[in-house]
């Protein structure tokens, strides 16, 4: 027996979602606690309600809608994702999960499963780190700490006033810490935001973990010369070093780091003037790894190539660690209730690590934690031109349905 | 014999100088038309009248001051360079070239020679390109075109709206183009902005040229993806064909083209987050040969290479010239003068190109030029710690005089 969302219900309520900051191009922008943002998150709890689900928010201002259990005791299965966007961003990213997890508990209500667990859909707040990134997940998994509240990704100042304005505070999202003794699990839909399953002609994909990352700000530095009066033999020009790291870093991850990603992904030379040779090449580097010692040898290679390069062009490198994700491998059991629903729905899956973090890594970290990929076209995301076929959609939301069913079943 | 300029006189005008746009790093700010600029300008008229001699504006805005000959029809020999600056610049650049100017004809006035021409120490305006660059030298050599007033490197909308609040109009400038016949010669004492001169322990540098220069706009395009779910061989990343160009032009000059220059001065990355494949690198760059043939030759490898370097990587790849200046040889005539100078005052000189644009190239085109280095300590200019020794600056103030009598004298 296999269940089936209402693709009609979904479509239109997507559709909807899709409007709260829609931009002229097909996109959306709804940074966390925009307006758009908030009335997403509204919406969100309007329709749970209108299904007859109760609707809750936690003090670090993650939104729910719950399908309670029979029994008041009974753990909780979630199934969530995130409402908010980056700037520019498309459709897909986040809103497709929330709106997944939200029918898969319309479905559940609908057809009346007597289920022995609580089925949650969450919207988490600032995933896309507008203000931190997945500022709401990680409070949920206790992983708040001083050191991230500190030095947020958007900065301390917008933190502190955004939460005030929110009525939030700082004491709250670290209470929103859940006992894991009270939940089964964590799944999460989302699309893959990369060109995997596209290329391979594949239904599904089953994610294997979310890989780790850490980002780096490089600064090579040379002398500011003029470009006409100094000969090419009398220079320490820092773009030219650090167009050689650049490279450097391409070689090393496809030589000896395979699977691996590194990305430099901003480049600025200083003063930046055609007719003045750079004195200041500023970069930021990322690099990401599935596995905790390769991501450290992969770290250490990079940072050893950037100086190798100073050296070689006469120039003073500068290495700050801006900061890291671990590796956070998913539940294997759940990964196989997510594959065991593929099979039943007759649709191809495949197994691949997430390049981009997600909030079921900060859930993996105290709750057996899953995530389902749908393809996205051309691999796009973060982009107004992201994409995901309607069909490829509704397969995902299937699997989500029935995966969650089965392993929500198995925990009576 | 030889003559010698006023030591204490010159560096007490050098040193008042210096103070209009004064920054607290030691160096000044003195762009076209800026108040510190206009203030330069008139101490620099009002330290003429003090000497008793003429003051002229004429309808570019060039500042003269003129010590006539006792023949009214005589010719001028010209001696110059200008008061405008860029920004955070040295005390030096310009500056040193017009006061020595003025110290010449000063002497000339004090010994009471009397000579067949008249002397004009001027003052271009704007040869350091706030507005366009070498505005107020190319007026006089008749050589501004409806190119140039059309897309000035400050824009054309600031070029309108200084002229106009200056009081100038671009059919004034086009009219102070200055009759050749009028004119004997142009002289420029300049600081070299190069390490050559401090290298080699030489006193002065005579100037065989002023170097072509091109300068270009360079876009790379290939596809922005998120840099964790995009592996490195799905990649279009447009820093990295930028990068593999930086290196390019630096191996094609050094291998190919030796005695030229090339420099990619201005490198940005969009959209310029550590997390964001590159889609767009937007470079500008720059190269310059002291000969024509060699010039073309130059850009078109540069071009060639640009091209080869996107194709590797998969991108697409957009040139666009934004301008070129000839190069300028000097008048052997005059280079000889100054070297005779040189030597009967016993200094040691050498012949070398100018790797910077100066007002000399423009007054090269219509009369006999040529122009006197003194050395820059560390090779440094357009910076706050631009510096010449000031027995240095005294040197090249001597040959510019000496050789300034004995050019005159020859017209008689």
């Amino acid at each position: 027996m296999t269940l089936h969302v209402d693709s009609h219900r979904l479509r239109t309520d997507f559709e909807a979602l899709s409007g709260f900051g829609a931009t002229d191009d097909g996109g959306l922008e709804r940074t966390t606690f925009s307006e758009a943002h908030l009335a997403a998150r509204a919406w969100f709890h309007e329709r749970g309600r209108a299904a007859g689900l109760e609707t809750r928010v936690d003090s670090a201002g993650n939104h729910s809608v719950v399908l309670p259990a029979r029994d008041v005791g009974a753990r909780t299965l979630m199934l969530g994702s995130h409402l908010d966007s980056v700037r520019r961003a498309g459709r897909y990213d986040g809103a497709l999960g929330v709106v997944c997890a939200l029918e898969v508990l319309r479905c559940v209500g609908d057809v009346g499963l007597d289920l022995p667990v609580a089925l949650e859909a969450v919207d988490f707040t600032d995933e896309e780190g507008t203000l931190a990134g997945c500022l709401g997940s990680l409070a949920v998994a206790g992983a708040l700490d001083e050191e991230i509240l500190a030095a947020p990704r958007g900065g301390r100042e917008l933190l502190v006033s955004e939460l005030a304005r929110m009525g939030l505070t700082e004491e709250g999202m670290i209470a929103a810490r859940r006992d894991p003794g009270t939940l089964l699990g964590y799944l999460e839909l989302h699309i893959e935001q990369g060109p995997v399953l596209e290329r391979a002609g594949i239904d599904v994909g089953i994610v294997t973990g979310i890989i780790g990352a850490a980002s780096f700000r490089v600064v090579f530095e040379g002398e500011a010369r003029h470009a006409g009066t100094t000969p090419m033999d009398a220079r320490r020009d820092a773009a030219v070093g650090a167009a050689a790291f650049v490279l450097g870093v391409r070689e090393t991850v496809i030589r000896d780091f395979p699977g691996c990603v590194a990305t430099v992904g901003d480049v600025v030379t200083e003063p930046g003037s055609y007719n003045v040779v750079p004195g200041t090449a500023r970069l930021r580097l990322e690099c990401r790894s599935l596995d905790c010692a390769e991501q450290d040898a992969l770290e250490q290679a990079l940072t050893e190539r950037a100086h190798a390069e100073a050296a070689a062009f006469g120039l003073e490198v500068e290495i700050e660690r801006l900061g890291r994700s671990e590796p956070s491998p998913t539940d294997e059991r759940m990964c196989a209730a997510l594959e065991e629903a593929a099979d039943a729905l007759g649709l191809s899956h495949l197994r691949l690590p997430s390049g981009a973090g997600h909030d079921a890594q900060s859930l993996a970290a105290i709750t057996p934690s899953a995530m389902v990929f749908v393809p996205s076209v051309g691999g796009i995301s973060h982009d107004p031109s992201e994409h995901t076929r309607w069909e490829d959609c509704l397969n995902g939301a299937n699997v989500l349905l029935n995966a969650t069913v089965a392993l929500a079943r198995s925990a009576g």
